[in-house]
């Protein structure tokens, strides 16, 4: 925004451009829009990017995002406690729960191993899943990272890391898209699915 | 989000859902995006955007978005103020500033004219327009409102009230973009761009 525009909306642009996936033309659509609000309405904004940061923490558990000290899903009886899911992030979890299918226990490892960015095994909750599992009670590891170059060298970190424990550890099945149409399908993903080829 | 997410978080994610042109999942990915911030960083956001809304007022002459009294265009001695360019909002006034080839001032309508919507003249800032012509000193009043039903009925509309003043009201020139193809104008637009040909 040049220097004729009023300063705190300069300002807030930049803001919002700093975000992924806002470019500085909606950034600044964002600015002018947050002056057609209503104070209260910003004011609530402001305060719920605070409390985000300041109330939400890691499950000392699961290390998914809860403002508790465990979150709903580790302090749930009725979810089965033996089966952990391990994920790449939060939004993972989201995306599990969506289908509404799974009812084992998660653990968020925020992030994959990448050497390529300095991503080592330390810089992941993976000390903390060994130690959930040496608690006992756990019999199945279902590596669920993204089938990436990072996701499945993390998965294979992982299963290397659990196979001496005795634990069972799976990884997600890859294959077509559900209503996926055969001839878009990209080279390694059809490879997958026809490795994988189950008996009718 | 589901009720496995920490309040907080959903919260953050409504608020960013509640700005034009972002859906829930994209709230979800900034609202996360947030937590990975560092607290000041956060806190500053939050500072931007109560400041944008309590530090920014309209000018009190143009009506542009500013933090002072009167914004810098219009306090600006180098400019010609003999000139007004009437614009709907203040993004347009960024436009034509971009340009770098308006000298002239600008006065800001907050909206325009849309019987459909409710939008009656005395909801524009009309009246103070026609306040800073009865000023005097003004020579044109040049109509820049978006080549629309709504745009260019309040070009007409304020054209009518300043005409019996004895100024003269000019209104953008409509043809082909420039680096635009002919073969994909709609049109009007090529119609237009036939009917206000140029001598050569």
């Amino acid at each position: 925004m040049a220097e004729h525009n009023a300063l705190p909306l300069v300002i807030l642009a930049e803001k919002f451009a700093s975000l992924p996936g806002i470019g500085m033309k909606s950034a600044q659509r964002l600015a002018y829009h947050v002056m057609s609000m209503n104070e209260k309405d910003v004011e609530d904004f402001a305060q719920a990017l605070i409390d985000a940061k300041k109330k939400v923490r890691q499950c000392s558990c699961c290390q998914n995002l809860t403002e508790r000290e465990v979150c709903p899903i580790c302090s749930d009886e009725q979810r089965d406690h033996s089966v952990i899911c391990v994920v790449e992030s939060p939004k993972d979890v989201t995306a599990f729960e969506r289908t509404n299918e799974y009812n084992g226990v998660y653990h968020v490892l925020h992030g994959l191993l990448s050497p390529m960015d300095n991503v080592t095994p330390d810089m992941l909750r993976i000390k903390e899943l060994l130690a959930r599992i040496a608690k006992g009670g756990v019999e199945e590891v279902i590596m669920a990272t993204n089938p990436t170059v990072e996701g499945d060298a993390t998965a294979m970190y992982v299963a290397n890391l659990l196979k001496p424990l005795g634990i069972k550890v799976t990884r997600l099945a890859f294959g077509l898209p559900v209503g996926g149409i055969l001839e878009y399908a990209d080279e390694v993903t059809l490879y997958r699915a026809l490795e994988n080829r189950n008996a009718m």
